[in-house]
């Protein structure tokens, strides 16, 4: 962006302009020696473009914040359930339907084990959601699994941790996004052909909301969860009654319902049946941790509520996933093939009356909170990264905060990641889901084995007995975690088994590069560093004799007087004119003419460079070689394409050379050439 | 390309350590005071990653040629005419299909009238290639229709005619491709679903091919123009003994044909159905021009050669359309929908029989010189291309020219630009059609009109019938044009009629660039340039103290004396780290912090350097400002998503400020820090 620029005297701020008598006080305060602190005009864009640019900005994402305001951005109670546990509540949304569609295939004799699987699962809900209780306690920075398998187990435990976390808020949003859209088209059905474009424009108006900031976000997406959870147990009591009353209908089969097996299924395949409806239904977990993760977005005392917000988030998933899989079971729900209604707009139409207006209100409110359950991830995913990037496990821009101490990289990089999964797979929930829940069990596991190490170092009060319920939770979700691979290996989720490692790798990659820069440019503590005396030469590339190269070659003389201009030609004629021009206008300077009869212009030059190197005498330190590159400074960006294409290509080439440093030299059209207002000054 | 570097002494060529005694020799000759030539090792790559893409690019593109061996990359006669003409003689493979399709609405009185219609265009190639021959006398150096219009027109005239052909040819790469790959699925109708894919490999194929250089084209051209003509000589001589003997066969209207108009028309619907015909059929006189342009590639006598292979070539095609049009209109072929067999593959099946070798040898012939017609444009747009690159009408990268001699810029847009096309309209001939004569007529007109007005400035013996003879053909050329675009405007000529003022507009606009930068940069031939009498300043921007900043800060030292470090930064505490490092181990240079609570870099540095210079007494010029950056260098390309983020984007918006020069000073991994080795050197 040229829009950096801006006038020297008299630089305009807001509508009038300002009397410059300090010099600095328009932009900084003066707050101590040798020291400034920059106003929010300093980096106020100047130029036409980069003020649109940052109107558009302010619209979109609000104004400003500095870092002082981040203490105001934290979340009461209220807000905070319907933020961290839009995810986890919503999965009662379709953890059901992947309970009933394996169940199916055993027939009418399996389908009624799907309330003891749904019971089994929420009990590993509880147990879950308590340790997760500890973990806020004990981590009030808000670690999670990455924070508490990396202090407590290893780096690599963290790491495993870290990966398995990312890529579950990867799917998160994926799941979520491509559920909710199945919710209206089972309303609607004639959106299902727009099912991948709704997807993701959702996701864009998500990631518009999370570049914003997040306690914005936090009045959005409170009352579309609030909404779903009381329509949830409206419905949950209306069809309870009815069961009760023995009143419950008999949903017909829809006539896209997925075949039913037949003959009735026993002994060893019942038990696989089972497992794999388990490791189905077990997606209901997803999103638990994100409480965990977020205890310092919690109004103080931030442990205390994220705990108390824990436990009230498990008590509602487990009464709405219960609720809705015995309505399904005694309606006799059945689910259907990929473009049919939901299981839960089954269920919700049986019980509210097809059509009517509470059914359309509620499949609405799924919609939304699932819509909004992506947010979820859109709050932990650059928090994660951005932890990882100031440990030095992914790139640094990941810790780098936006205008509204949002972490703007986290954001996009999550929006896309999830955005071609779900182009990928077609916007489908169920064949996204197997790599779903993978992930999950193993930042569980991870997590409850760090905490039992935790406690056992730290021999708190009741520490054994809090070690106890951590060690039972992390033997009971890695059985689970088992269980779910080995069910779903072929579905997906060996695809997860490889990325989890692939991921390890890679942050421990990143790791040992910015380990080893850091390394090599430390300094010792003791190292006093006084100024060298090395010798300068200036080399200077250039395809005629014009003012930028006069500019340039007046920067190299005030460098030293050791320059020399260097042409590299494919044309002998034109070069020979360069020559005699530049002999007349510019004396005392040396032009050196290099005829390349390949047309290549970056290798001789750098062939000529070596060749002045080997010429300096052994047994001295080469001289620092300046490369001056006279450039034409393109007023407008589309204007870049007609300008320095070949001083582009040899400036890369350069930064590579030992001894050699580039000045860019620039010639702008509007300023006059200020390095060259010569005729008749000294020599230096 | 970090590539470029090489070790400073002893470099490797080849396979053995050249020692090094006059160190330029390994890759220059001296060729005169200040004068150097570059041998092929001085822009040999020295990496592996390097080396590597130089042995593909050897592989494709075969070796490296030097000016000197352009000379040699000329035509003989018996090449020239396959690669200039397979464009013009493959057009019979699809003109006659267009003059069918439009008659075929007029029902059978209606298509009757295909020979007279064929002859009529027949008769105008004619005239058109006659006034070539001229244009091929008179420029020698292969100017074409642009070169012609520019120079006896006006310069808009000869914008237009660039415009116009560089739409007819990328055009020409689209249409003879699709026909092409409709040839093959005459033949093989499965074909048809992977009509596009096939046409994109076809297409990436010719671009490699032209990328290794002419030559070698040419033979690979030859044969597949010669057995074209052959088969189809042979074909139309069978075609003709049996309707001169009476055993014309009456071939079966094929399943698929296009539905016969029943109602008979007259009148002024039969002439507009006439001059539709007409302007369809005229797509056969594409491709005429080539030749023209192409003179310099000819042997010498280029004008005399260039001229008879022009006859050579309107003789074959004006013997292969008609013959075509006379056999498939007394056969009664009729063309088919979209997807089945063209009207060339039935007039050979019904003359050689269905599926015998002569037809299969001939559809291969056929889709083979259509694939390979596509060569004309990839011999001509490129050239065209640099020419206007080098008048200053397109961005100066198309005039340069890659390791064979190939522009290789032009080569690929063509590619890229055609390719898009295929795949927007689907691969259907009969779609791309409307869009492909238009450009032709207005090129042939415009130089025609060029043409009379050279030969009446001249004033050669014999001028005023030369005069008369292109005079004609531009009148007839321009009531062509007219007639094409009235009756194909909705058809999609209109596209051209806005696209080509587009591009002249265009051209205008970067010649308008080119010439005010060469302008702004100018210097007066008198103006003798002396050393100016400027301060400097240096600021370096620094985030931490490490070797990389030493190193920048001993450079900037070297510069002047004047140096002053400044780190922006939005965490106070670390800050003051640093500067307390600093005043230890930097004694003697000012380290300014600039407190940044917005989180922005470039800003608050941009506004320090104004406080700069605002302090600066105002009646002294103020100094350049020295912005030194410390990079550290990655070693691989994957490595730069690592480093340098932030002052990537600091160097970009400093390239725009007045007064400044922005000198990068990269810190190299494996090379010990150069500048820094200095614990005990005398200050500077």
């Amino acid at each position: 962006m040229i829009g950096g620029r801006r006038p020297l005297h008299g630089r305009k701020l807001g509508d009038r302009r300002v009397r410059v008598e300090r010099p600095h006080s328009a932009y900084f305060r003066y707050t101590g020696p040798g020291q400034l602190t920059a106003k929010a005009t300093a980096s106020a864009p100047t130029t036409p473009l980069g003020r649109a640019w940052a109107s558009v900005r302010h619209v979109l994402f609000g104004r400003q914040l500095s870092n002082e305001e981040e203490a105001y951005e934290r979340l009461p109670k209220k807000l905070a359930l319907p933020i961290f546990s839009s995810d986890a509540i919503s999965s009662s949304a379709y953890a059901t339907e992947e309970i009933l569609r394996v169940l199916v295939i055993g027939g009418a004799s399996a389908i009624i084990f799907s309330i003891p699987v749904a019971i089994a699962i929420a009990a590993m809900l509880a147990i879950v959601s308590t340790s997760y209780r500890q973990v806020c306690r004990a981590y009030p920075s808000g670690g999670g699994a990455y924070v508490v398998a990396r202090e407590n187990i290893s780096q690599i435990a963290g790491l495993i941790a870290a990966a398995a976390l990312l890529i579950d808020y990867v799917m998160t949003v994926a799941v979520s996004t491509a559920s909710a859209v199945a919710q209206v088209y089972s309303v609607i059905p004639q959106v299902y052909d727009y099912r991948i474009e709704i997807a993701i424009a959702s996701i864009a108006l998500i990631t518009i909301g999370n570049l914003r900031g997040l306690r914005e976000a936090g009045l959005v997406f409170a009352s579309p969860t609030y909404m779903f959870v009381g329509l949830a147990l409206l419905m949950i009591g209306l069809g309870f009654a009815r069961i009760i009353t023995g009143t419950a209908p008999d949903v017909p089969p829809p006539s896209d319902a997925v075949a039913m097996g037949t003959a009735p299924v026993t002994g060893i395949l019942l038990v696989f049946l089972l497992l794999r409806s388990f490791a189905g239904g077990s997606v209901a977990l997803t999103g638990v941790e994100a409480i965990a993760n977020g205890v310092p977005a919690f109004k103080p005392p931030e442990a205390k509520n994220a705990a108390n917000t824990m436990t009230m988030m498990a008590i509602l998933l487990g009464v709405l996933f219960i609720g809705i899989t015995v309505i399904a079971d005694t309606f006799n729900v059945l689910p259907t093939t990929e473009g049919g209604p939901t299981v839960v707009a089954q269920v919700s139409a049986a019980v509210f009356g097809d059509g009517s207006i509470l059914f359309i209100l509620f499949q609405a409110a799924t919609a939304l909170i699932l819509f909004l359950a992506v947010n979820t991830s859109f709050n932990a995913f650059p928090r994660l990264a951005a932890i990882l990037a100031k440990d030095g496990f992914m790139p640094r821009q990941f810790s780098f905060r936006g205008d509204r101490l949002a972490f703007s990289w986290g954001i996009v990089s999550l929006a896309a990641v999830a955005g071609v999964l779900l182009v990928i797979f077609g916007g489908d929930v169920h064949a996204l889901i197997p790599l779903y829940s993978v992930g999950v069990f193993v930042c569980f596991t991870l997590s409850q084995i760090g905490m039992v190490r935790h406690w056992n170092s730290s021999r708190d009060s009741g520490w054994w007995w809090r070690a106890i319920v951590n060690g039972g939770g992390a033997v009971l979700t890695f059985v689970v975690f088992l269980v779910v691979v080995s069910m779903k290996f072929l579905d997906g989720a060996w695809l997860v088994v490889v990325l989890v490692p692939t991921l390890v790798a890679m942050m421990l990659f990143i790791n040992r590069q910015y380990a080893a820069s850091a390394r090599q440019l430390a300094l010792r503590p003791d190292q006093v560093m006084t100024a060298p005396d090395r010798e300068e030469r200036v080399v200077i590339p250039i395809s005629t004799l014009n003012r930028a190269v006069v500019q340039a070659v007046n920067v190299g003389r005030s460098i030293t007087d050791d320059v020399r201009a260097v042409l590299v030609s494919d044309e002998p004629e034109m070069a020979e004119e360069v020559r005699e021009a530049w002999q007349r206008q510019m004396p005392g300077v040396t032009l050196v003419v290099v005829e390349s009869p390949y047309r290549a212009l970056t290798g001789p030059l750098l062939a000529y460079l070596d060749v002045l190197d080997q010429a300096w005498p052994p047994d001295t330190e080469a001289p620092i070689t300046f490369v001056v590159i006279p450039e034409y400074v393109a007023r407008h960006w589309w204007e870049r394409i007609l300008y320095n294409q070949s001083t582009n290509r040899l400036r890369t080439a350069l930064i590579g050379r030992p001894n050699t440093v580039v000045t860019q030299v620039p010639y702008r059209r509007e300023e006059p050439a200020l390095f060259d207002r010569t005729p008749g000054s000294e020599e230096a």
